[in-house]
């Protein structure tokens, strides 16, 4: 067994690595790291952990870590991780980074949007971006891996078939809707439950920083267009779906386009196109790490309409990071990862 | 007082009528039938209405409306009103349907989209679309109104401004989120609590009924581009949340978009516009004949996007039909209709 | 009409009172104070009020109320109450005040059970509970009215006949279900969306601050026993579902039972009692001030089980308020209140 | 590998199963019928079950399951299990029931509660009750299982430790609060999601078929006292909180209480006792097996509040036959259903 710490556990991202890697045969968790919750049960925070982790979460440090594990998820809010991460590389650690601190590729863009001074601006240049569906030997080989935010990685997958094909040709726009966990533990009006029950709204319309996260990724895969990104808060605890409109190169059928999409992904383990006709929903999806997507081409043509569901949780994070840390450590890619979403 | 009937008044729009104009001083029902419940007391079929309506739902027959009521709102299923309001009109009765039978110009568009011959076309020509912000004056003449579909209220009410101002010049995308009320009182898998509950989903992408209404409608307001509607079922009660693409004709500011919606509906009871930067949400209007709405210009260019949100059975339904209803009566148009969402 | 100042108008009582108010033929806004949001537009903080309340809140200060008030309301937390309510009392105007602080006749039970000393314990003396169901004339001729807390308001409806009439003997237990907007709009793990939803929980079994207001007020009536209250937590808005198991002096069957509620609510506006063999919801009473009871007994003895729901904010808190109101400023008591739930 | 059939398998328990299954390391579904849906791909069906389970439903026919299964899990409605599991036993296999058919020891209980005459009442003699944590010899040895009801699970594991002491005397109260999952996949008003969604109410008070069923099996444990069952709809997909009031035979302080029960408990994988001053949350059991206590003994006498959680389709249905059905064949009685529920 490989043992890994969790940095920053204490989070609906750390408590759902706690709950994918308790069934994981090739990775055990030796340490989880809070630092509100030191000294506290791991399942007096999380009853649902009860019987599972009942030691109690533990003040970082590198050597904490260090002396017991091989491999470090961490877990802490966006610029809070950078340094954490650069001491547990020079610990010779491999490290999955769940923030938003080694997804960019330029420090300066980082900067603009998250408003961090970047520590460890030469590290870019070695994180790998964790979207195994698209850059899985990178992934692989690498030691340091940064997961995808929840809204790109529906979004990525979502559009990865059309970019790569060149077939993206102007406008695209992203409705994604998204359940309230996608926004964290972090008590807030807007996950407030009486703000949020039985209520839908836009909010962050064209400036959310997921936006330039996707168009640097979009472009990389080679995006021929502009992109206009719209979140929505749903009220659901878990689950994005993104419905995108997409502006093609030029008139594709319904049947070319199922198949760029099923060729695509014939290998994917997650990643499952449903047949035509179909729509996705984020319940059949809820608590696994899996993404279904569909297409459809409106007669007459009209932009493509591609929807994309996940769980903002497991593939769109915790799940994401453990199958980025399956290919760093050699281990099958899904390991530990394979189910259906819990229905209903 | 004058006297109303309902007819169809065991669905979801009856008993939202039979709550609206239990408050209302100028409207009183004197009628409430319905098929099935026939025999059974309004108030056991629906408890909130314990002690406003005891007696019970009768059978439809027009001498039994036309003898006690000047006025009729019918809210049969899609087919069965065309006959029913025929009755009533050569009875005398002024009526306002809530479906979709006399929603279009063209009987064949209707029979086309809905399956169903139209048994009364000639009466197509008197029908007035009860959209009382951009046809006022009809529906104040009118014999016959037809409220409007749900999704059409929400949209048009957020493309009207600019497609009166001749603004719109391309594909406007529609993606709306509905509550599940807005499917009816009818069972059906899609309405199921384990189906619908903590799940979001699209449906009927390019394909529902309410897409022809809306373009019928938009070209007579003047649109120049092409539509694409997009509806999701959204879990929650009641709410609809478009959220509107719209390819502008030009380079329009955030501060003249603003001011085109302002200014067209600055003296409107219920269309609120929300000052930039504001987004508006569906708890907001839930439980009220309000509209609120807001509007975007994402820099750089890229489509205007305008969000829209109403209550699907009040401005949706059945307090479209009342406002529509006063305005045929010759009482002010917001009787009984005035007051804030029920929020939280 | 009647002016009146709200303090502490930013909660979820607060915007509930401004809610009904703006319907309200008798009585009018003036004033709404809310030390944190004083500047703030009042329908930015609440979109719902759009339109209806435009203006600020102000910071309070009893000249600001009383220079243009002749009634308040208080919605400020348990504890605040106390020297706000002395000075406006003082000031000439009737008060309705929605803490704790003026509900209990004891201040040392006050003290023991909230933590604070009781800054005006001789107003205890003069101020009336605000039950008028139960005690209506001493809330007409009140300058001082404490607005019950919502549980209480569920339970001693259910429980008051029973009470009057000598029936109960031995153990009462409260088994309550409340929505979450009962904890109001503070920020609170428990109340996080993706805690609170799709979940269900006891808490403070045995210890909650309603039980001992239940008890000494059920002592008034005429309450022969013990008294268990457990509340819960339910994943909705609003709603408290009061199940009441009740151990009965001799023996009562169903006719009898129904008979007593009934009667005792005969003439009441807003009680009222379900035909034998129904069950009442909290979603036929939300958005209503309405309490629906029903009662059963058991075959083959066991306890009386008595359901009483309300909607917490409405007959629980803000519509109770303006209830008493009514009454202490010689209004019809119903005046601004009457009219069914919002269904669905 | 054990090959197994699931008859009935379209049902939300049907579903489970699959789910379950799917990652059962000895354990594997070959066969799954419906008859509804037979032709059907059932990952059409569940999408959740996409990749996982693409065949065709079947039809039913003792032949196909018999010629490919060695166990089989019957899914089917009460009263349309009895004559398939007999035909199943007949033909060899073990057989994990889910109905209510073979949960009484008496036929003409049965027959009275479901109203369905008993086509195999011999068979009743053999059938065991499916709660290992009860009867777990009985189980491993046993042909054929029947599967309690899910509120009966939750119930009986709260219970079971006071009536195996010996300490119940005088009158259960059981106040149980269940998602609507727990209805089933049959469209139902009271499942319809506008008429469930932001509501509780309670049903069947003292009349539910699961009261005669608990009081069987908790006389099987030594209950000496009578028992009255409430149960509550609550808008929530999943999860059973049953709060329970028990008047003890004597006075028992907390620390005794909570021992009776962490002792009771100590070797059990799946019911977890909680830390004194702990609540169990339905939420924390979603989609595991794991049962969660919790005890509380108020102050100054009055009933023991127990209060217990559980996932009605998994602890409740699917997982509980499971675990039955691990023991039924030697392997280890957790296989497959270890971990934690998914949180949030």
């Amino acid at each position: 067994m490989i043992k890994a710490g969790v940095v920053g556990a204490s989070g609906y991202t750390g408590v759902e690595l706690l709950r994918i890697l308790s069934g994981h045969p090739g990775i055990e968790v030796e340490v989880a790291t809070a630092a509100t919750y030191a000294g506290t049960r791991i399942s007096e925070l999380y009853t649902s952990l009860e019987g599972f982790y009942d030691d109690d979460f533990v003040e970082y440090s590198v050597d904490a870590i260090a002396s017991v594990c091989e491999v470090a998820f961490v877990g802490l809010p966006h610029g809070e991780s950078m340094g954490v991460v650069d001491e547990l590389l020079d610990a010779g650690l491999k490290v999955v980074d769940l923030s938003a601190d080694f997804r960019f590729k330029s420090a300066a863009l980082y900067e603009e949007i998250y408003g961090f001074e970047h520590k460890s601006p030469l590290l870019l240049d070695h994180a790998v971006y964790g979207l195994p569906e698209a850059w899985r030997e990178e992934v692989a080989g690498a030691k340091l891996v940064a997961v995808p935010g929840c809204y790109p990685t529906a979004a990525l997958l979502g559009l990865m078939p059309l970019a790569r094909a060149g077939l993206i040709s102007g406008m695209v726009i992203i409705d994604a809707k998204s359940g309230v966990s996608g926004a964290g533990r972090k008590l807030a009006l807007a996950s407030h439950f009486p703000q949020a029950s039985d209520n839908m709204a836009p909010y962050g319309v064209g400036s959310h920083r997921h936006q330039p996260e996707m168009v640097e990724r979009l472009d990389m895969l080679g995006l021929g267009g502009e992109l206009l990104f719209v979140p929505h808060l749903a009220p659901m605890d878990r689950g994005i779906l993104a419905t995108m409109y997409v502006t093609l190169a030029r008139q594709v059928g319904q049947d070319e386009l199922h198949a760029i999409y099923a060729d695509t992904y014939l290998d994917e383990t997650f990643v499952k196109v449903l047949p035509p006709d179909s729509f996705p929903e984020t319940k059949a999806v809820r608590g696994s790490n899996n993404c279904h997507i569909a297409v459809a081409a409106p007669e007459g043509g009209g932009p493509a309409v591609v929807m994309s569901v996940i769980d903002n949780l497991v593939k769109g994070a915790s799940g994401g990071a453990v199958q980025c840390m399956n290919l760093m450590c050699g281990l099958p890619e899904a390991t530990g990862l394979i189910g259906p979403g819990i229905f209903p």
